[in-house]
């Protein structure tokens, strides 16, 4: 058998503002160990994510900082190659919080199996994993959507986005999404059925754009990125609008702390509400909500997008892309 | 009979930024004519209170504005001097939104009884009224006080903040107040039990102050006050903190649009709720608060502080000085 090398991706250099690819180096280490209990897994895709860009800093937050020349980690899809728990059986697909790296050992309680037979395994990282249960609990148990009510949502596109809208359209919302490109739009509203989309980078007034597109106001705003375009949004918002903060995506290359209007008058004189939630608060609840969107996907009334990137070395060039907007649906990096 | 004469308080030019003597008038006018179905009203407390700044602007919100050159309205409590209604009596103590003048009509629903046994009548304007009922549904229906959990309420010397922080100590609560006066502090500690209160006029640091009132970080933050004393609060909130929107004192006076640190990556971050409630929202649950305040008002476990200023002409001198904090507690204009 072929001497095997597992390549890893570590995190060299916090990133001051927008990240750049010296930030991250590829190393090469020998194969790891699996002990008893644990399996090992050879990794298939890897899932990019924004909320990394906070774990890049040295800074306490909701997940512990990344450590600086340690192998990065997050969602990883693959299969098991060796198994050393009653649990797992080799070839098993398996989806877990791992390293950006071809071969991670994992104790039996850090994944779980994913069923290759509902969809695509690497949806075990979008629309059937964290963004789409992001997106199923802050719509659903944040935003409560109503028949006719009007939802806003920001990064529209994005892995999240793409699933909000369309949970939206099933419970008979009008929809518009808010993104950065004339190709995302016209997704949005030819495959997707949004009801209307509005490319922020040229629109010249997002406000007069909005107020166009929601001529009654606007009951949840589902916020994925703040800043401008959230200030736009929250001036439109109806008697007791919704907001579910998911993500601040626009704000997490500041080097300073971002300052805006204030929006509690806004808040204030609407009687509106504006949460902050994460979907690990929801893990009791994963299963009926893999549940529900699973039965979606089968009904065809959820699509999903992803933006695969192929080569674990281009991790990092995929992440960097997050923040420019790159990708259409999912970002996801193809190991093998 | 003597004739009578009707004082009463207009509006007479739209305050930009803060208000002065100049935007009031005092006019008097024939006595008004008492239909069926109406009473008439002879004013003995009336009520100032900051949202009516809000108002005073030609600008669409929650409220509809004052018109320029009409009489001002607000809180009234008074006495029933004659009754085309079955529902009242001459000598009915009544509670209601009347004008600003000695003898107001109303419609036969647009007051209530007030119970004089219950506590003097001044107080349906103060702690069994809309202060004390925005207290008491903010706080519990926004804000959820848990046993042990760190109350902070901005304004806590006003009508509202001193109730605020009794129901808050009822429900077993850490409270600490932020008020602008050492006189105010020392009240809010000595008589009404809080366990802390910062004077933010001269506390060097606040953030450092309220560190040291707060060990245990912020669970609720009942703001009045928003702007930096605000800010301060907010960069010590816990996971899962509630922070009801009440009111925002320190931007009504603003004259451009109010810019400050944008909070939601903090609300994100600590899955926190921010609300925005308005009393009205609560008209259906009006009977359970003021039962629940007269109890408590009974058993002893509620005080409640007047700042009672003489004569009808002073009304605009005492609203005015709401934005310089003067009052401890309820600000009131003894009419007669």
């Amino acid at each position: 058998m072929q001497e095997q090398i597992n390549r890893q991706i570590l995190l060299v250099k916090r990133p001051i503002g927008m990240p750049d690819e010296s930030c991250f180096k590829v190393v090469t280490s020998s194969m790891p160990q699996t002990a008893f209990g644990q399996v090992m897994v050879r990794t298939q895709f890897i899932s990019v994510d924004p909320y990394m860009r906070g774990r890049m800093n040295d800074r306490k937050s909701y997940v512990p900082p990344f450590q600086l020349n340690e192998v990065l980690n997050g969602g990883v899809v693959g299969d098991v190659l060796e198994s050393k728990s009653g649990n797992f059986a080799k070839g098993d697909i398996v989806v877990g919080n791992l390293g950006w790296q071809d071969y991670s050992i994992a104790g039996e309680n850090a994944v779980r199996k994913v069923d290759p037979d509902i969809a695509p395994v690497s949806t075990a990282l979008g629309v059937m994993g964290m963004p789409g249960l992001t997106a199923y609990f802050g719509l659903l148990d944040v935003g409560h959507p109503q028949p006719n009510e009007t939802v806003v949502v920001s990064g529209a596109a994005g892995a999240v986005g793409t699933i909000v809208g369309q949970i939206a359209k099933i419970h008979d919302c009008c929809v518009v999404g808010i993104a950065g490109s004339d190709k995302k739009t016209k997704y949005l509203i030819d495959e997707l059925g949004f009801d209307a989309a509005i490319n922020y980078r040229t629109s010249p007034d997002l406000k007069k754009a909005l107020e166009e597109a929601c001529p009654n106001g606007v009951d949840i705003y589902f916020d994925n990125v703040g800043g401008d375009i959230s200030d736009a949004v929250l001036s439109l918002i109806n008697n007791n609008a919704r907001i579910p903060l998911c993500g601040q995506i626009s704000l997490y290359n500041e080097k300073h702390i971002p300052v805006g209007p204030r929006i509690q008058p806004q808040l204030l004189t609407h009687s509106a509400l504006m949460r902050g939630f994460l979907v690990r608060n929801y893990t009791d609840r994963f299963g009926e909500g893999t549940r529900q969107l699973g039965g979606w996907l089968k009904e065809s009334k959820l699509k999903y997008a992803e933006n695969v990137v192929d080569g674990l070395e281009n991790a990092p060039k995929a992440f960097i892309g997050l923040f420019a907007g790159e990708n259409l649906g999912k970002q996801l990096v193809k190991v093998r």
